[in-house]
C-alpha cells in the first residue's frame, strides 16, 4: 500500500490537511507538501479561505514557492505578491521558465516589475518580452515557445541522439517539429513514431505533413472551440507568416478547453470569470452585484409591463396568482433552447442552411411543448378557479410565450455572436427579459381583451 | 498553401460541404471525406439535421464507416444501425478495436448483437466481453485495455527494441507500464524519458514509482473531477486487486472531462445529456417536456403560495406589480451561489471546516448584496408608488429573500451530494422553488401583517 493512498481522494486529503493544521503539526505538513506535486499544492491552496491559506503558505518548501505561485489562481497570486519586496520576488522567480515568470510579474506593481525584469537572465528576459507582445487572451500567451525542431531528411536515430546530447524535450513536450531553415513548419512527428518506427528511416517518412496548427494571435476562446471539436491533445502554433513560434501540449489544451467550459457555465449564471469558491466576501459581493443590478433593470421592466394592466389586475385577483406560471414556463423553455444553441455555437456546428433548420426545429419544439403544457396549465387553472375565460387566457398565453421563448433562444445567441458579444455572457439575461415581458404582456393583455 | 486551409475554420468547412451537397458534387465530396480524419467526419455528421445527414452517409468511404460510426453520438449511431442487417454490421465492425465494436453493438438489437458477436475474432470477442463486465458509467468502459508492459530492470534501449519488434504503441499510447509477473503496476515511464535518458539505464531509474491511478469500477463523473483537479493527461487504470487493466490516454481524458463539463451545463438548464443541436423535433420536445413538467409543479406551488394572500392582493394592486421583482432578485442571487458551489464540489474543494466558512461567506454576501439591492428596490418603489408601507415591505422582502437564497445556494447542493444526487441535475429546480416560495411568502406575508 502506497503512502499516497491515505489521500487519493481530494476531499479526504483536505480533511487530513485541516487536521494537521489544527494540530500545528509542522513536521507532517512539511512532509505532505514535499510529497505533493506543484499542481496539487496549488489546488490545495485554492481550496481554503484566505486566512487559512496565509497560514499554509508558511509550510510550502521555499524551492517550490515560485512554481506554486505561477500555478495558483491570479487573485491568490496577487494577494501573496502584494506583501513582498522586489528582492523577494527576484528570489522567487529564479529558476522559473518564461511563462511562469510572466505569470508572476503580471500581478506585481510596476516598480517591482521593472527591478525584477532587469535582474532576469538574458534568455528568459527575451522570452518574457516576447510573451508580453501578446494580449492576455491570445494563444501566444498560453503556448510553450520551446519546441524541438529538426531538419528534413534526418533519420529517427539521429533525432533521438540529438535529443539526448542536447537534453531536449521538456516534461510536457510531445512532438518533434520538422522545420526548414526559416522555421517554417513542414510537419510534425509524434514521439510514438519516433520510438516505434525503424530507426534508419527519415523523419519525412512518418511525419504528418499537414498538421492542424493554430495562429498565435487567435483568441483563446476560439482556440478552445477548435481544440474541443477536433479533440486535439497537441497542436503547433505558428505566426501569421507561417513560422513556428510554439506549441500547445496536452496540459495546455486541457487548461484552455476547461477554462472555456467553466466560463460558459459561470457566464450563464451571472458569475464573473474570476470568482472561485473561496473568493473573499467583499470581492464576491461586488462582482455579483453587477449582475444583480442588470437583472434588476429587467425585473423592473417586467414590473412596468404588469403596471400597464392595473385595471384588469385590480378586478381579477386570479390573474396575479397565475401570472408567475406563464413567465416561469417561458423562462425554462427558452433557457433549454439557449443552452443547446450556445453549445452548438461553441462546437462550430451552426452555419449556413443549418441555422434555418435549427430555427424551424426550435419553433416546432416550442409550439409542441407549448401546446401540451398550455393544455395542462389550462386544465389545472380551470379546476382551481372554475372560470372558462381565465382558462382560455392562460392557455393562449402559455402557448404564445413558450413558442416565442424557443425562437428567442435561437435568435438571441445568433445575433449576439454576429455582434461579437459572448452569447453565454448576456444571452440568459436578455432571454429572461424577453420571456418575462412577453409572458406578462400576452397574459394580461389577453385578459384585458377577453375578460374586461 | 495547404489544401486544408480552405476549411480550417469549422464553420467555413460546413458551408463548403453544404455547397458541395447542394451541387451534388460526388467527386468533391468523396475527396473531402477522404481527406478528413475520423473525428472530423463524425463532428461534421453531428452538425447536420437527420435528413441531410442521411444523404451524407452515402459519401463516406466504406473503409471508414465503422470507425466513424463508433465515434458519432449514440443517437445518430442508433439511427444508422437500425436499418442494417446482421451481415451489414458484421462487415462494418471488421477491423475495429474492442472499444469501437462495443460502441457499435451497444445500439444494435439483441438478434444482430448475438450474430455479430459470434462472428468476431476470438481476441476481440474476449476484450469486448471484458468491456461488457463494466456498467456504462464506469471508467472500465472508457479505458484502453492494451497497455505496453515491461519488467523491472530492463534497459531503455531494450524497451525501444521490444516496441519496434512487436509493433507496439497505438496512436494514442503515451507511457510504458512497468509491471511484475502478476501485472501489478510498479511504475510508469513516459515516452519523453524513454527517448531523452541515457539508453543503457534501466526503466527503474526513471520510472514514476507512485503514479496516480484510477480504479476500473470508479464512476466516470468522479474520475472527471479527479482528472480535472489534477490536470492529468494520462492515467493507468487498475482493478481492486491492484492489477493493471488499462489506461486512459490524453484523448480519453479530454473526452471524459469535457463530457462532464457539458453535462453540468446541460443539467443546470434542464436539458438532458443526450440532447444535441440537431436532435430531431419529437425527441427534443419529449426530453425537455420532463423538465417543463417538473418546473410546472414548482410554478404552481408558487402560485398556491400567492393564492393564500388573495385578500391583500385584492386590495393593493401594486403588490401584484412588484411581486416578480422579489422572486427574480432572489433567483439570480441563489443561482450565482449555486454555480460557484457546484464547481467547487466538482473540483473537490469543499470539505470539513471549509463548509462552515463557505456557508458563512455566502450568508454575508447574501446579506450584503441583499441590503444594497433592497435599498435600491425600495427607493425605486417609493418613487413609483409613493407609499411608505409598500416601500418598507418590499425592502424587507428583498433582503430576506436574497439572504435565504444564498444560504440555500450552499445548502441545497451539499445536501443533494450527501444523498448521492447530482447537484447540477436538480439543484437549480429546487433552488428556484425555494426562492419563489420564500419571495412570495415574505413579500405578501409582510404586506398582510404591515398593511392590512
Amino acid at each position: 500500500m502506497r503512502d499516497e493512498e491515505k489521500y487519493t481522494n481530494t476531499e479526504e486529503q483536505l480533511l487530513y490537511l485541516q487536521k494537521l493544521l489544527d494540530e500545528e503539526d509542522t513536521a507532517a505538513l512539511n512532509e505532505l507538501f514535499n510529497e505533493l506535486d506543484i499542481l496539487a499544492i496549488a489546488r490545495t491552496l485554492e481550496s481554503f479561505p484566505a486566512k487559512t491559506r496565509d497560514r499554509l503558505w508558511e509550510y510550502i518548501p521555499e524551492a517550490l514557492l515560485g512554481e506554486v505561485l505561477a500555478e495558483v489562481d491570479e487573485d491568490i497570486r496577487a494577494d501573496y505578491i502584494e506583501d513582498l519586496t522586489a528582492s523577494d520576488v527576484e528570489q522567487i522567480v529564479k529558476g522559473l521558465d518564461a511563462q511562469e515568470v510572466a505569470e508572476v510579474l503580471d500581478v506585481a506593481d510596476e516598480e517591482i516589475k521593472t527591478t525584477v525584469y532587469a535582474s532576469l537572465d538574458q534568455e528568459i528576459r527575451a522570452q518574457v518580452e516576447n510573451l508580453y507582445t501578446y494580449e492576455e487572451d491570445m494563444v501566444g500567451r498560453y503556448m510553450d515557445p520551446e519546441t524541438v525542431n529538426v531538419k528534413q531528411g534526418v533519420s529517427l536515430e539521429a533525432v533521438q541522439r540529438y535529443i539526448r546530447i542536447h537534453h531536449l524535450l521538456d516534461d510536457d513536450s510531445q512532438q518533434i517539429m520538422i522545420t526548414d531553415k526559416d522555421k517554417r513548419l513542414l510537419g510534425t512527428l509524434t514521439l510514438i513514431d519516433l520510438v516505434k518506427q525503424p530507426q534508419e528511416s527519415t523523419v519525412d517518412e512518418f511525419m504528418d505533413d499537414a498538421p492542424y496548427t493554430l495562429n498565435d494571435q487567435m483568441k483563446v476562446s476560439e482556440a478552445a472551440a477548435l481544440l474541443r471539436s477536433k479533440e486535439l491533445p497537441f497542436v503547433p502554433v505558428c505566426n501569421s507568416d507561417g513560422l513556428l513560434v510554439g506549441q500547445l501540449n496536452a496540459a495546455d489544451v486541457l487548461e484552455i478547453t476547461q477554462d472555456d467550459a467553466d466560463m460558459t457555465l459561470k457566464h450563464m449564471s451571472g458569475v464573473s470569470d474570476e470568482e472561485e469558491v473561496f473568493t473573499p466576501i467583499l470581492r464576491s459581493a461586488k462582482s455579483r452585484g453587477i449582475w444583480l443590478g442588470i437583472n434588476l433593470l429587467t425585473a423592473f421592466l417586467a414590473a412596468f409591463v404588469i403596471g400597464q394592466f392595473e385595471a384588469v389586475l385590480d378586478q381579477i385577483v386570479a390573474l396575479a396568482i397565475l401570472m408567475p406560471v406563464v413567465a416561469s414556463m417561458g423562462g425554462i423553455a427558452g433557457s433549454q433552447t439557449l443552452t443547446v444553441v450556445i453549445r452548438g455555437l461553441a462546437l462550430g456546428q451552426i452555419a449556413g442552411n443549418n441555422k434555418q433548420w435549427l430555427y424551424n426545429k426550435e419553433l416546432w419544439v416550442g409550439m409542441l411543448n407549448g401546446l401540451v403544457w398550455a393544455l395542462v396549465v389550462g386544465g389545472i387553472s380551470y379546476l382551481w378557479f372554475s372560470d372558462p375565460l381565465i382558462t382560455l387566457v392562460i392557455t393562449l398565453a402559455i402557448f404564445i410565450n413558450m413558442s416565442l421563448a424557443n425562437m428567442s433562444g435561437v435568435l438571441i445567441p445568433l445575433v449576439l455572436k454576429r455582434l461579437q458579444i459572448d452569447p453565454a455572457l448576456s444571452g440568459a439575461v436578455i432571454l429572461t427579459t424577453v420571456t418575462d415581458v412577453v409572458g406578462f404582456l400576452s397574459f394580461l393583455g389577453l385578459a384585458t381583451l377577453i375578460i374586461l
